[in-house]
């Protein structure tokens, strides 16, 4: 391919033309593509159908708890394994909670500001100016999150091998109004990203050089086993980096099942210090009487000690969808120098760069021609990318025919917009 | 029986010697009852066993939407139907999320204090004091959570047909530090009274009297369908009352099925005006992508449109319960003068009154002789029952055999300590 900064202005006029009548034999198709939200497709959940036979009128536990009835607001003892299989944190160090890793991240996050994650933390909102770092491209939820419970986000670039950790370091260290970090170490929502056992070795220890005492790791491990290729890619154990660093109770970590099993009927898991654990369960035991430990039990029947196989079924599903992806990515816009965009190993999103101030003249041109994409910015908190450039591709819902339609849509539609701003130019 | 009062000095010594030689006899059984927490029993779960047969492959809710997968924050349609058969209010006045109606109290309460409970509503923080009554003796959840972010509370007695409301009417229209009310309507925790159709009327109207303009009711309908007895009782229509009054959006009501199926792996419901739903609803998503679908769809299918012959099947298995508490009761202690106690017809709990100042000595002595009851005082605001005279009985999960062994040693300690203060004096 030629790149396009090489073309003339007669050249790219004749191929704005033709694009231009692909796009207007595209729209006449009245296409409903949607692109958009990071959702398991139906085979996948199909893996997991199994589920509902666990129990078959044995609702004992491990431990001979009648798993019908009121309490155990840790999780049952096979619940909290199973959340150290895909964690890999000490199963004595998980609490299971809920359908929800976002809603744990909440209370986390809640707790830190305004109770301290752990006796003896201070409250942040005891601080004046709170705030907490945000790697992007990221995740919006956890922008959304961050936002509903008044702290600031203040950016920093996330790499290839984790967030920029000179620019982290920096920042942590001389300004005590930063309070904390997101990150979503393996697989990274939108760019695929895997942190750097050095990466994850600096983590561990930001809250010793932290100019805040009460500086805390929100780890988001989503994808922990959400592998498109076996043997999969390892990420280092930040629980071990931070016990070696003594860091263990400024670190929080998130996962749950809801990629595994069933997206919305699955179990949440907080891993972290005992300190940390006894004060969420302290602040749980107000808001409720128990979580739907029947729920655990169905879960540590169906999957424990047999996660990574389980895995396999939906890398069988996701790797041809993540391969057309790529595929269509570099055969409509390989060497033409007008897009860049990442080929993940596992996760569930490719990350695509257009030409700065782009993105949102492309997503506009998408649903013009039927195709839904997440809205640009989504990736940055306030939902202001300042480059205009980042645009977040979910391919796992789609069915592929969809999928391969959708990627069509989009590629030409970053034709389009960039020709647009070349030849106005 | 002869009431005590009128026994001499010479009999009440002689009486005091023979129960303390039944006490040191009971203590030599070293038992183990427990009275403490309103649990179902062993043979109320397996009612519903046959819930988890439901789903058989079939996850497609009415709708057609796949309940395995993320999304749907007011809950499906078929779960808020349920949520309305249970709670006397309209299916689309109804809100499913999570398993615990508690948690959907502490978001409606943290709702009001920090946002607002509808959009427009001033956030009761803004305010300087504020102040919920709590009618007493309550439901020490519910003081936990209020206390828990930071909302005083006041006590208003409770009488057989709810809170004394011209107390309650009084101090609302005097005190704009007064921003709700909390509510138990049917079968009160722990006295089991019902309010009565002008309490209801009185309570729907609060709003409008209330000096306070954010003034909201929280209506824990806990054991809406818990009749003992068929036909059951008839509660007012609170949501009728408030749209008569105007005052929906003042209103909010809570339901689950924790004492309907399982305890632990029910669905809980939350019932108000759209306005007030809007914004729990816009606060549930920044927490979670959604409820468990699946165990809405289950509940649904296992018991919408059959609620009431459910409940039967719970009833013959707790009204003998109830019925051995009153005779155990009053064959004790009846008309001896030293005691008062309700006798509900639903729900959990009997509430037990003693001489003022004898409750803690009469738990203390259960514990000595190896039943464990609930803290006296558990029952009002912080642990304090200003005249130390209420216990909670609780006769749901005990055995038959160990319920009676326990109404023997609760009744027998009532005795002691009474004739103890009475020779002390």
């Amino acid at each position: 391919m030629t790149a396009w900064s090489t073309l003339s202005t007669e050249q790219l006029s004749a191929l704005r033309e033709r694009l231009r009548a692909d796009f207007a034999r595209l729209t006449s198709n009245r296409l409903s593509l949607d692109l958009t939200r990071g959702k398991p497709g139906a085979a996948q959940l199909d893996l997991s159908n199994g589920i509902d036979d666990t129990i078959n009128g044995d609702y004992r536990s491990r431990e001979g708890i009648d798993v019908r009835n009121y309490g155990g607001l840790r999780g049952l003892v096979e619940a909290r394994e199973l959340g150290s299989e895909i964690m890999d944190v000490p199963a004595t160090n998980i609490l299971v909670s809920g359908n929800s890793s976002l809603s744990l991240m909440y209370l986390a996050m809640e707790t830190a500001l305004r109770n301290g994650l752990s006796q003896g933390m201070t409250p942040w909102q005891k601080s004046g100016r709170v705030r907490v770092l945000t790697p992007v491209p990221g995740y919006d939820r956890h922008f959304a999150l961050t936002a509903a419970l008044g702290v600031e986000m203040l950016n920093v670039a996330l790499t290839d091998t984790g967030p920029d950790m000179q620019a982290v370091q920096e920042l942590v260290r001389t300004d005590s109004s930063i309070k904390g970090i997101w990150c979503v170490p393996k697989y990274a929502n939108p760019t695929g990203c895997i942190y750097s056992d050095e990466t994850v070795r600096q983590i561990a220890e930001l809250p010793h050089i932290a100019a805040a005492e009460d500086f805390i790791v929100f780890w988001d491990n989503a994808y922990a086993v959400h592998d498109l290729e076996f043997p999969p890619l390892k990420l280092a154990s930040l629980f071990e980096a931070a016990q070696i660093a003594g860091t263990q109770d400024h670190i929080v970590q998130f996962g749950s099942t809801s990629k595994i099993t069933f997206a919305g009927a699955g179990i949440a898991f907080v891993g972290s210090a005992e300190s940390v654990l006894a004060r969420l369960e302290e602040r749980i035991s107000v808001m409720t009487v128990g979580p739907d430990k029947l729920n655990q039990l169905r879960h540590a029947r169906f999957l424990l000690g047999r996660v990574t196989e389980h895995m396999q079924g939906h890398a069988q599903i996701l790797k041809p969808k993540f391969t057309m992806v790529a595929d269509k990515l570099e055969s409509a816009l390989g060497g033409l120098g007008i897009a860049s965009w990442t080929n993940p190993r596992g996760g569930y999103f490719v990350s695509l760069d257009v030409m700065p101030g782009l993105a949102k003249r492309v997503v506009a041109l998408a649903k013009e021609a039927g195709l839904a994409m997440t809205a640009a910015g989504a990736t940055f908190p306030y939902g202001l990318d300042p480059e205009d450039r980042n645009i977040r591709i979910a391919p796992t819902f789609a069915e592929p025919d969809a999928l391969e339609a959708a990627m069509d849509v989009l590629t030409l539609c970053v034709k389009i917009a960039t020709i647009e701003s070349m030849i106005d130019q």
